[in-house]
């Protein structure tokens, strides 16, 4: 078993979908990787931070998890993280009506002690700077280090994410994401040019229609499971990335064969995700429905063909 | 071994792609269907109609890959169906140009004698009356009949085309055309209204994100082989319909099982369909290059993930 680090923002979320509207609930990055990496019953921790109007009830639930939260700021004073969105009627495209960043402003992330000799690094979807701070308070460097990010840090600050994309192992962005920091609209050209920035596995997310997993030159594919109904898109792609790491620390290998099986999970849980709003639907799986649908993505993938040469 | 009976258009077609521009050229559903079957080794012929003014030379090379085409009418006063586009730079959308039926205009479908007795029928996109007329003029029903169809027929003959969905196996449709059809966003209740609508099997083909095979409650899915350079996706559905049914014509077997099989033999002989202009790639492929892009679909999807409920 693995020690995983996650850092990400912990924050509240109001959410309109097609189907309803959430006041301000439970949200944030770290938040849903840690859920989703904690049903592999592995050692956790999140460094995040929020504001004195955050509920003891949240931080309970995911310390009932066996999430470590001593990294976990709580500035007294302060407003935690807050986000609004909104989703078409397909839910393919948002629209973000609020960001406030609050206490996220000054986030200057700690590594507790206890962390120090952690042996898996999630670096979920913040400022570069944040992120590489982190790499640099870990005085051995994690067996695997994992990077989210998104449009806005290729926006805004690319030379800063630039020099954590070499630090890493393994990137997770969308198909639109890979084509803007590549600049080439081939998805199997845009991997090649990110391998040559730093990270060795190339993780693709498009969604609805899957995701890819580019080593060098071999490839895998996980499609997501076809859902009668998506209910909130919101933390797909953190709870994909939780599923990915979580599985990878849990099984202490990081072959390409055993990140074949890490992307199924992650877009295992991810198809849990997206059936209620929020983080609902992530707070109480079970190990039965885990594995039924891990049963129902075989069943949605593999073949068995005979090949004659 | 199955006899494969096929009716669809034998055309020219002219191509603008980012890459490049073609004069008239080989095209047509028919075309594209039958070289992809043909690789398979099994009896097939062809029902369409050409002008005077089409090359003797494409007859000669259909010929030599084994298709029969006594049922391809040529009108020496006429002239073949023309089709002109012209895709956008990514290649997600295509311009039509110029259509001239000619004489697909008066086309009047006749089984020759030797394939009334066909066991594998395929309705390339054409007229749903067309496709009616072939249904009626086999005495006993075949084994399996497969129908392709597009929106074009959805705006304009909807009655006439519910008649033949009604009495085909397997539809093959895009997935904006089976949301049309269906009025369903959801693929996965989409697929559920078609059942309803006659087929048993609902194949939702989309693109470069793969296809869907449906059949109740199963369902199985064939991503497309990323590929670094897509040169002409024109005939890719239609090869894609060529190697399913193709592949079912040989093996003899219309499981679901069997049905994964010829899904991923339908994305394969598609994944060379788009590497060239037109029919060409499709025109001049090896055994050994079929197999070793069989294993590649294989290493792209196959994982070992053992269940543990």
């Amino acid at each position: 078993m693995g020690k995983l680090l996650i850092v990400g923002t912990v924050a509240f979320d109001a959410i309109e979908t097609p189907f309803g509207k959430t006041e301000k609930i439970l949200g944030g990055a770290a938040t849903y990787i840690g859920l989703s990496a904690s049903y592999f019953g592995l050692e956790s921790g999140i460094i995040s931070v929020v504001g004195g109007d955050f509920p003891v009830r949240y931080l309970d639930m995911l310390s009932d998890k066996n999430i470590d939260l001593e990294g976990v700021e709580v500035i007294k004073e302060g407003k935690t993280f807050f986000w609004s969105g909104k989703y078409d009627y397909n839910l393919n495209t948002r629209e973000t009506l609020v960001t406030d960043l609050n206490v996220l402003a000054e986030f200057n992330p700690v590594v507790p002690e206890n962390f120090m000799d952690c042996d898996f690094l999630m670096l979920g979807n913040l400022h570069p700077l944040v992120q590489m701070s982190v790499i640099n308070q870990i005085p051995e460097r994690p067996k695997l280090v994992v990077l989210d990010t998104m449009n806005f840090w290729m926006d805004n600050t690319m030379d800063e994410l630039h020099q954590v994309i070499a630090k890493v192992d393994v990137i997770t962005i969308n198909d639109e994401e890979a084509r803007q920091l590549s600049g080439e609209y081939s998805l199997v050209k845009a991997a090649q040019k990110i391998h040559k920035m730093g990270p060795q596995y190339v993780v693709i997310k498009k969604g609805e229609n899957g995701a890819l997993l580019f080593n060098n030159g071999d490839v895998f594919f996980a499609p997501a499971l076809p859902l009668e109904d998506i209910f909130d898109p919101t933390g797909a792609g953190d709870t994909f990335a939780g599923g990915f790491i979580g599985y990878l620390a849990s099984s202490h290998d990081v072959s390409f064969e055993n990140m074949k099986r890490a992307v199924i999970y992650g877009s295992n849980f991810a198809s849990f995700c997206v059936e209620k709003f929020g983080t609902e639907r992530m707070q109480n799986l079970s190990q039965n429905e885990i594995q039924a649908r891990l049963k129902e993505f075989k069943q949605l993938t593999q073949f068995d063909i005979e090949l004659t040469h």
